[in-house]
């Protein structure tokens, strides 16, 4: 017993528990032949049960080693090289010939290696860090059903739920019933392209068939602090980035809507059509929310698409103590792009797009390929949700939203995301006043963000304040801003 | 020794293994709680390790399970039921309240209990199928890393991995020393836009900053028989689907040149400029191969923008027998799609688009956001590739085919391919001479696609062609196809 390993360990209690041929199989043959395996003894083999289940057993040993370190305060979070450097390190070239299944499970080991923990206390990053242990099982559970959401009869499981959570999001919102549509897209910005793709489309539905040639000069607005998507997307779309009009936003990063009246005013008058604002909740530097009842009363007075981009603040909305800051979504949003994998902490990657008008979505991106939405299927063809998509194959991106949601249960997603907040009220306490740093703004945070300047000692007193900032860019081109989406502390 | 559960074996024998705390303290605490066990317990809670070590295990165990099972050609393919009814089978409902650890468990197995099992040997669906493991494995690990691809520092090997993987691909093109560029997108039907993008962006690189106002009326061409996303693409980027020009295909599928010349000409004629021109390299229902060589020929002569949709058949680049089929890509391409997750059997999603011209992708897609992509990091930048992407953040697709790759080797996707043409090949010479069945076309298959028509008793011996093909389409909408992507043979 004393040599058994973990790889053997399980196999051996898996006979006493599986049912059937496995457990047997797997009890009859327990010296496992481990060097020299070679893939093509892996399943589909006939008989490739055994030393598959081994193998996977041997990588799941490598991960949840990698789990536990990486959740280990006193661990590096990253063993830096510089790309030449790290090409070096390792042998990460394809050959012709294959490798042993050892030699895998070397480079899964030297991968997980020189990759940053991202799950580590003390990693912060872009609007995303942390791994949580819920969400991480749904994503291998994802991976092993390995589907694909374009229709019902391949993934019956995943699109309902993708329909039960939508529609919750929807309730949350506070549109009526929870009614309305949306969809799960591969990211924030690809959510805003499909909400700008959206409102011209509703606009001029002509424009699908015949291009923008046939449309007038369209306008869009966005605060200047507004996430680059919205000048990606109108670029891709064939808007172009100049048709992106920036709104002012006030010192502490929200949008002005006089600005954005003046603004729409001053298009019409150069002859463009206004038909897209997108406000944000929860701007990606700032983590400022614009004023979206102000901003969608303009949007109706100038019959203009209101499209809310909370993929950072979106979240907030689950919370009682602070969803004030999305007031205005429920009445006069269109659409609104909400990320799970930011404040949420959901495995990357999970983004929602929630749109109010059923059925717009299909009729802007349906070309009724016959091979694959058949209209003589069985069963309720509105699940079959590949047609309203831009992707043909899409990834299965519920589940792990889905799963983590029924373990902490809405006030669990609730209590984390106060948590956040607390913490950078905290931190904000912390820093306001201390000797060598600056807010970036005077107030409280209004989301997780937490924006300073560092100023070295020799700036500390400088009276001039343009050749002051001037310097405190070479220190750092942004400002820096620590972000909290799990319950950690920034050590400063 | 009798009653131990796997999870509690892997603790035992983890605790022999595993290096210092983490293994002392599964050794120490070997009685496992299990029931009621909640989330609040799992990492990152401070003494998490152990209630989390046991909860993955068990998830694992699910896991495995469910592979063997999906792999026993005895087990049912799917326990289908209509989406009413299986939403009312299972509590899906996501509620305000916690659930246990335990009861997450249970909403794992009723989701594979529903799930459609694409590994199962008698599964066939859509142009995916299989489950490779160490692809499965290489998705595990991706998972349990959860990063981004947008920089270097948080995805510093991943980002390398694609580096070294897009040229290898590259080399396999036969593009000089595998220079170029390229990217791993969510699926081919984005590739196919950015492919689109790129085309438009290169001929008219004022079209970013100004819209598609600032361009002539734009046609694009392909195949009849081409996806659909080449018109959701061009619906998309403001284009519109009747810029969208198709080339009529002949009685196997392919794109017929001359067609395309007479079709370039007429709309140079009505003053459309022609700017795009994309080729079928396996086309989805035929799985037929356009004329590559005479195609960029004509592209040539009249200075259109080449892509080859190689999503279905770009992987038979892979094979030296069935290379021929793409000839004409090395030499003339701009760019290629070309999605590993079908035919080369890597998990879901996978797809590349390979770009001939070095910067282009930047150049047309990038926004500069200053605190994502800063200019001043000691890093070598070029390996930033997040501003060259329409997404912001994007998943890490690149592992599992890099892992696959290193196991198979190059020679090891060729016999992967090798045997599914030759599986295919089998299957029509045993279905076309075969009382009831109609080939749809004649010929030995070009890809793994066969197609025929299945023909009622009472329709075998009609005379009125029309007639039978009116009654045939009742029957079914599409011909009835069968693909193979792993080595394994369709049952009639």
């Amino acid at each position: 017993f004393d040599l058994l390993s973990p790889a053997r360990a399980w196999c051996q209690a898996a006979a006493q528990k599986l049912p059937g041929g496995i457990g047997s199989k797997l009890c009859g043959r327990l010296v496992v032949e481990k060097k020299k395996t070679a893939i093509i003894y892996l399943l589909p083999a006939l008989d490739g049960d055994l030393k598959t289940m081994t193998f996977l057993q041997e990588v799941v040993d490598i991960l949840l080693a990698y789990i536990t370190e990486s959740f280990d305060r006193e661990t590096k979070v990253i063993d830096f090289h510089y790309p030449n450097e790290l090409l070096q390190r390792n042998n990460w070239e394809l050959q012709d010939e294959p490798e042993t299944l050892d030699d895998i499970l070397i480079s899964c080991r030297a991968t997980l290696k020189y990759a940053i923990k991202t799950a580590h206390p003390r990693y912060f990053n872009q609007l995303s860090t942390g791994l949580d242990m819920v969400g991480l099982a749904a994503d291998w559970l994802t991976s092993t059903a390995n589907t694909n959401m374009f229709t019902y009869e391949v993934a019956p499981v995943f699109v309902l739920l993708e329909y039960v959570t939508l529609k919750k999001m929807r309730e949350i919102i506070g549109w009526e019933d929870g009614r309305g549509d949306g969809i799960f897209s591969p990211g924030g910005a690809i959510s805003n392209m499909y909400a700008m793709l959206l409102a011209r489309f509703k606009m001029f539905p002509e424009v699908k068939e015949k291009g923008m040639s046939s449309v007038p000069r369209l306008a869009a607005f966005t605060s200047e602090h507004s996430h680059f998507s919205i000048k990606k997307g109108a670029a891709a779309l064939g808007i172009g980035t100049e048709s992106v009009i920036c709104i002012k936003a006030d010192e502490s990063g929200k949008m002005i809507p006089a600005d954005l009246e003046r603004k729409i005013l001053e298009a019409k008058q150069k002859g463009f059509v206004p038909f897209f604002v997108s406000a944000t909740a929860g701007t990606t530097v700032y983590g400022a929310f614009d004023p979206l009842i102000a901003i969608s009363d303009i949007c109706k007075k100038y019959q203009v698409w209101f499209h809310v981009d909370g993929a950072w603040g979106g979240s907030l909305i689950m919370s009682r103590m602070h969803k004030w800051k999305l007031d205005g979504v429920e009445r006069s949003v269109l659409k609104l792009t909400w990320n799970p994998h930011k404040m949420m902490a959901v495995p990357l990657q999970c983004s929602a797009l929630l749109v109010r008008e059923e059925g717009l979505m299909q009729n802007c991106n349906q070309m009724h390929a016959c091979y694959l939405f058949q209209q003589d299927k069985h069963y309720d063809l509105s699940y079959d949700t590949g047609d309203k998509a831009l992707q043909c194959g899409r990834h299965v991106d519920i589940f792990k939203l889905w799963l983590m949601w029924r373990a902490k249960g809405t006030i669990g997603f609730e209590a984390q995301i106060d948590k956040c907040l607390e913490l950078s009220e905290y931190l904000y306490n912390k820093i306001k006043d201390r000797e060598g740093y600056e807010m970036v703004f005077n107030g409280k945070p209004q989301h997780t963000n937490v924006c300073f300047w560092y100023l070295p000692p020799g700036m500390r007193y400088m009276e001039d304040k343009e050749e002051k900032k001037k310097r405190l860019h070479k220190v750092s081109i942004c400002p820096h801003h620590v972000s909290f989406t799990r319950n950690k502390m920034a050590v400063l």
